[in-house]
């Protein structure tokens, strides 16, 4: 595997792929690499004839009080799992690589990008819009592949390519789950062993209110049965940011029971300690 | 030359030409062609081995007061003028080809955005910025060709390039104008023959305070030189938005004598009865 760091030398050893009838994965990550990049990767491998991961921290994406400084930072690390699941070749740029000058033009997907995590995280998603459109202008015609770990950030690019007609094909993969269910993030390992052991009631949580959709329960109900888990959350400081049922395009909250044949995604986000974590499930009726 | 309406055909045409070893010139307009892009066609036509002009009329930049409606539309003479200038293809896309859902995705270059022309038209710039980024990223890797007529947006077109490292080469091209001076615009068949008499003011004051400039003289000096000529138009409503002298980068004001290698762009806008015009020069000392 190939480590390249120049935007120059990622985009002319894609297109060389290209010209030379090779299809590309591509899968932006920040770094701090576990199993469920590795996922992202093995798949990329699987559909594609040449797979790059991308790894960069970008500052846009993260607001004035938030953990930039202190986000993990594994490269080593990251290019051998990188290596071992795949991967053709790894661009690290440089922050003055990929900002050499003040960056005054931004990417908006307004509506989608208010909600839920916007909410708390206001300049974030215009910060992955404008970062992701970037990725992906540097890197040409690639199939993009997306954890539905952060589903509203899938849901975003996905609208952003569709909007701007990007030669990109977006690729939602599931969730990667320790075995108690908890969603891997490379933010877990902030979380203190009390925290650690109250994580998996999140998924809990979500797994109960998908089971009242499935049962033909409303959205109503469903919200209940996720409150109900969480009350049982004891010893840790925890703080419900929301645990929502919504439309899996629009995001907007669903009310009522869902029709046969319906969809729903279950989003949940809270704070155990300093910790913030998010996770969802989808649901078909 | 071919005359293409799909998102899907025109890529896959330019996509085919690029795979063949032959480049891509671009030239983005909104149709009613005129000798000025006429110029932009040849030029490209001289620099790439094939050329595609795009011809959209774009709602996105136009505010809620403006001439949408009424801005002039000659599909069948625009047809003729780029096959005549050296066109291999225009792409003449509906506004549902473009636009098929509501557009939620947005692209704003701050700063340059908000000044000159963006002070009366504040959402003027923003749709430029996005059905910029979304032609390129229909079309690929190209030159693409845009008059020094719309300074602004060349530089705000310029910015997001860079900003994005969108596979693109922007190439700015001399304004094209009538005998008497008056720049070349698909918005001049608004203007009344007394208003079109009076048009030419515009460059004669642009001139007037470059030539300030160039003998040495101050902004301020430059900007009363513009003032005076614009104070002899008579007879017609006359409205002056704006006479600046200013950075041709940042297009912040300058203030006093031009440094020996220095360089400035003289921006005017102006009001003739109710068609806005827009003219400007550049000045290397």
């Amino acid at each position: 595997m190939q480590v390249i760091d120049t935007v120059e030398g990622w985009r002319k050893t894609l297109d060389t792929e290209r010209a030379a009838g090779r299809t590309v994965g591509l899968v932006p990550t920040m770094g701090a690499l576990h199993p469920g990049h590795a996922s992202l990767i093995a798949r990329a491998s699987a559909d594609c004839d040449v797979v790059g991961v991308t790894v960069f921290v970008n500052p846009l994406q993260f607001g004035a009080n938030e953990d930039l400084s202190a986000y993990p930072r594994s490269l080593d690390a990251d290019v051998a799992l990188a290596a071992t699941h795949g991967a053709t070749y790894l661009f690290a740029p440089s922050v003055a690589t990929m900002y050499p000058r003040p960056m005054v033009t931004a990417v908006r997907v307004s509506e989608l990008s208010a909600r839920w995590e916007g909410t708390s995280r206001p300049t974030h998603f215009e910060g992955v819009a404008t970062v992701v459109t970037k990725l992906f202008a540097q890197a040409g015609a690639v199939r993009a592949y997306f954890g539905e770990k952060d589903y509203q950030q899938l849901c975003i690019v996905r609208r952003l390519v569709a909007d701007l007609d990007l030669p990109v094909e977006v690729v939602g993969c599931p969730t990667v789950r320790e075995h108690d269910g908890l969603a891997l993030s490379s933010r877990n390992v902030y979380l203190s062993p009390p925290e650690r052991a109250a994580a998996p009631s999140l998924h809990r949580a979500l797994c109960a209110g998908a089971a009242i959709l499935v049962g033909g329960g409303t959205a109503a109900e469903a919200r209940v049965a996720m409150g109900d888990v969480l009350a049982e959350i004891n010893g840790v400081p925890f703080e419900l940011a929301y645990a929502e049922v919504v439309d899996p395009d629009s995001l907007e909250p669903l009310v009522g029971a869902l029709d046969v044949g319906g969809t729903a995604r279950l989003l949940i986000a809270a704070r155990l300690g300093r910790t913030r974590l998010i996770d969802n499930v989808g649901v078909i009726v």
